[in-house]
């Protein structure tokens, strides 16, 4: 299933790359040749490749040097996540490539990541904008969970960008029931996910993650984090905080931390909220979310809904 | 998608059928030809296509006269679902043939029907016998609905089939949550169901029902509808009934009189019991099912745990 000769090349590039960055100097055909463990013609042609991909490399008599490097997801600029990573300079949806690479077997982990998307879905098939300049990108899960708790999925997602981008920039950002990421009120994050399953087993889940990072944003509602920082940031190291926050966030799926985690994010409870869900409208005080990713709500007679889905709005 | 041709054989038996049984007596190719407006030959077709189906029909110059019909669960037996069955002698799983129909774009309300199965499912991969004289149907639905509240389909499957063998056998007929049927404490039908779906659009849910009919059950805690009755039933028409009762709840799906209808028929309210969830036990008493399909267990340190999965065992 596997293309164990691509992951190879990854996994060799991510070690030049490293090699060139660590010395920050010429770095020599052969010491990369040694360390790799390949021949220097093997080499030069991932050095070639490289700056076919925007990398400017000096090449001297005494090696070689690196000198730019383009802000491109490739596996290889994602420590850790070398192997798992498709890259697509431009994909249809990254949602609709990680469904086929589910059906084909594609194991845990996968991640799928494109630089722009010509058809990005939001929920209830809603188009999502996939300008260059985003993170755009798929996750796939096989996590031993019946789909009745999927929702804690998503949760899961959001605190993990959300946490993300409080840690790299300080940013506030929150969270709003069910699976969006603010900053300042404005939408910065949209998360959507899809899946197999049968009773009693998700076969597997794909988490698609849509931020909006070094882009202008003009819609209202909605915000990036360049906007809000005033300057363009790296989305590589954004998107392996998101992926190293999720490896993290998901061994709390099945327990109560997780939903600790997002009461503490959360910039929905003990807010009036107005939910449509099932073609009913729900108003009420969003009071706490329950052990299955239900927001409660206590409405004007005082009773209290569990709602599992739907769309929220913030009064 | 759906093969026209196909549909019309059916529905052209099916009123052969009908008026075979109406009069009891023979009727002519003639009658039947006009009736159903087609030619005499192809009248003649049907009829010994029925005959090579095990139907023993008589011809005479008078005429055919319909003298036996085998107890099979083909098409134009099932009125009003002739045109969405799809009939097998013998079968992988009707589940496997309703996820490939699904996945080539088949609408709502076809049935997957088999008179055996050599691979059917149950509940967390395990087998599920499926000899001769059970009933195992796939139904498959596209509710407008988010998956989060797939549970009530369930919960949905299994208030009909209770309702179906109540109404025609007078069985006291019950439900475990989270969907078995039983009679007397022991297991008479099982349910499984496999979907795909986004955050908030189930896509499509295939509902498996098996259903120990005309089969003596050996496995303790387990039973068939003969069993109870000390005879054997016409299957098509259980069939017919459960289909019918399903099209009756399915009104109800978003509504709080599914879980109403479920009340009525539980084994496991105000019952001790034990449940098996994500690795985890889960001991107290069974005090109501909420809004989405999660059984309310009163532990023994007084709380409430509102669980949306698992294996449940009554104490």
């Amino acid at each position: 299933m596997v293309n164990h000769i691509l992951l190879m090349v990854n996994i060799h590039r991510a070690k030049i790359l490293k090699a060139l960055r660590a010395r920050g100097d010429y770095v020599s055909g052969e010491v990369l040749s040694k360390e790799l463990g390949i021949s220097r013609v093997s080499v030069w042609k991932h050095i070639r490749s490289l700056g076919q991909q925007g990398y400017v490399l000096d090449s001297s008599p005494r090696g070689y040097r690196l000198t730019f490097a383009p802000d491109l997801l490739l596996p290889y600029e994602l420590p850790g996540w070398e192997q798992e990573t498709r890259h697509f300079q431009e994909i249809d949806s990254t949602m609709d490539e990680a469904r086929r690479l589910a059906k084909a077997g594609a194991g845990e982990g996968v991640v799928v990541v494109a630089e722009s998307q010509t058809h990005g879905r939001g929920r209830l098939s809603r188009e999502w904008s996939s300008p260059r300049g985003g993170i755009y990108c798929t996750l796939l899960l096989r996590p031993q969970l019946a789909p009745a708790y999927a929702p804690r999925i998503n949760l899961m997602a959001s605190v993990a960008v959300a946490r993300a981008i409080r840690r790299l920039f300080g940013l506030p950002a929150e969270l709003k029931w069910p699976n969006d990421v603010l900053i300042g009120g404005r939408k910065v994050c949209g998360i959507l996910s899809e899946m197999e399953a049968e009773t009693d087993a998700i076969k597997y889940v794909n988490v698609g993650i849509g931020i909006n990072v070094n882009s202008s944003v003009s819609q209202s509602g909605a915000t990036s984090v360049s906007d809000q920082l005033g300057r363009n940031i790296s989305r590589k190291e954004l998107l392996t905080a998101v992926l190293e926050e999720i490896s993290e966030q998901q061994r709390l799926l099945t327990r109560v931390d997780l939903l600790d985690e997002w009461r503490k994010l959360s910039a929905t409870l003990n807010r009036n909220v107005r939910i449509a869900a099932f073609g009913e409208e729900i108003e009420g005080k969003a009071v706490d979310i329950d052990a299955n990713g239900a927001l409660v709500v206590r409405c004007r007679d005082n009773s209290l809904r569990n709602i599992l889905a739907g769309d929220c709005f913030h009064l």
